[in-house]
């Protein structure tokens, strides 16, 4: 089924094998960050379990989290958006890959959780903020500084790749199709530099 | 969705009804196994369950195991290549069949299963190994010397099939095709030579 | 998926709302049963769950049981075929419909069950055998005499529909095909008379 979109180059595939505070990547963006809504795709995979925060995805601003996604303590997911968050029971994440996508909009503050090609029931939140420009994007740590301030027991071990984001939310047929790798107009993983940090090992996939 | 891939003939299916120290296949070769990159493939299904090691393929050179594929103990999986093993919590086999794939390179070092067609996180692990050639190899049993030394504690019981072995990394869409029945160019299935030892049963499955 | 195959009726599908010890269904055969192969496909849904037997298909001679299906006390489900039975630790009915098919091969031994469409392993049993003729099949109940002799607490409680039963094993991917309704050469529901008994209750099912 995904053949016909294949592209001829590897995906890349970021491995964290093990639990540090210094180990993490920075995605370095393509133009400033200032959404109004946006989409947010990535596929990961954990063997961490258990009370256990995790982080998966962190847009800090000098000041505070702007964007952030997280695997809470208690086996619940959140959104962060301008210092304060949201809660989703949804599926654990595992040993096998899981595409997970985030959509946030502002003037209706509608956000939802995707696992795999299933959709989360939508949530209310921060109706009319807009996220901020000037941060930067850490994957596999959680900054509580600008960029450092890192705690090993919020660090991401595992996999995460194929991390794409839209300034827009995409509907939600076209959200399931990012498994045939759809390409985000923030990020998008074929093209955006990455700057790797600590024991983060990267490896090419054919898809 | 299988039918337009379909051979004429049916599929050897191997059979081993019940945990013995003397029941196991020797797969032959068709060229020397001399491997910096693998993807091994199986259909596999099996009642055993709870606290028992199960051998799933076993590549032996005179020294050491070179290249083996266990259930452990714990309901892990794990991958032992040149004496070492890495270990992956992954989906629990049943006694309906599962598709099973592991894939490793040596150049990069990624190792991952796949599970019907479900892939796995990536582990790093013996980056830079040779598997060696001059081994046989086994299903059923685990050789602790270079033919021989079974542990009916170790030994397969229940149903495998459509073992093939490629000596590259298929890209992760091959991998989830091989369910249509691709061919390995190390082990070929629908060609290979097996030699049955002991209380395995050979049966012809029309897929 | 379905609508190409559909043909213009309705099925037939018998429900069995309450555990009696006096209702179920013979299906006349259009053919003696003397079979050297068999592939029997069913499609079955019951909220019976615990520890309970429910009889899922009975072929009854004079003497004893020739071909019947269970489900067993313990949630396994077994294949008796002349009088001798064998188990197999898969799936359990729910009040969900499941497609449950069931090969047997005399020349080989060869038996299995498929789930929805998902195959168990293949056990060896009863090699050489032959069902013989002159026997009653009866959906709901357990006849420990030819006719009679029916339990309460053996009894089929749930529906039952599209029994089909043919004098040879399809292939894998034809029984998976079953779920677009295939017709049986030895029993073909649609066609096939039944002799409804007691609380049965024949409703016709739009596909």
């Amino acid at each position: 089924k995904q053949s016909c979109t294949l592209l001829e180059g590897g995906v890349r595939n970021l491995i964290s094998p093990q639990a540090t505070h210094f180990s993490y990547v920075e995605v370095t963006l393509q133009k400033p960050l200032s959404l109004m809504a946006f989409t947010l795709c990535m596929r990961v995979a954990t063997e961490l379990r258990g009370e256990r925060e995790i982080i998966l995805f962190a847009y800090r601003i000098p000041s505070h989290d702007e964007l952030n996604v997280w695997r809470e303590l208690d086996g619940r997911f959140s959104i962060y958006i301008g210092g304060e968050g949201v809660h989703f029971h949804i599926p654990e994440l595992s040993s096998m890959q899981t595409q997970l996508c985030v959509t946030w909009d502002s003037s209706s503050g509608a956000a939802a959780f995707f696992i795999n090609d299933k959709k989360s029931l939508t949530k209310i939140f921060k109706r009319g903020h807009i996220i901020r420009s000037e941060g930067r994007i850490v994957l596999g740590q959680d900054p509580d500084a600008f960029l450092g301030g890192f705690d090993v027991k919020q660090s991401f071990v595992g996999e995460i790749l194929d991390v794409n984001l839209w300034d827009y939310v995409l509907s939600d047929t076209e959200v399931q199709d990012t498994f045939v790798r759809k390409r985000g107009n923030v990020i998008d993983w074929e093209t955006t530099q990455l700057n790797i940090n600590g024991e983060v090992v990267v490896v090419d996939v054919q898809l």
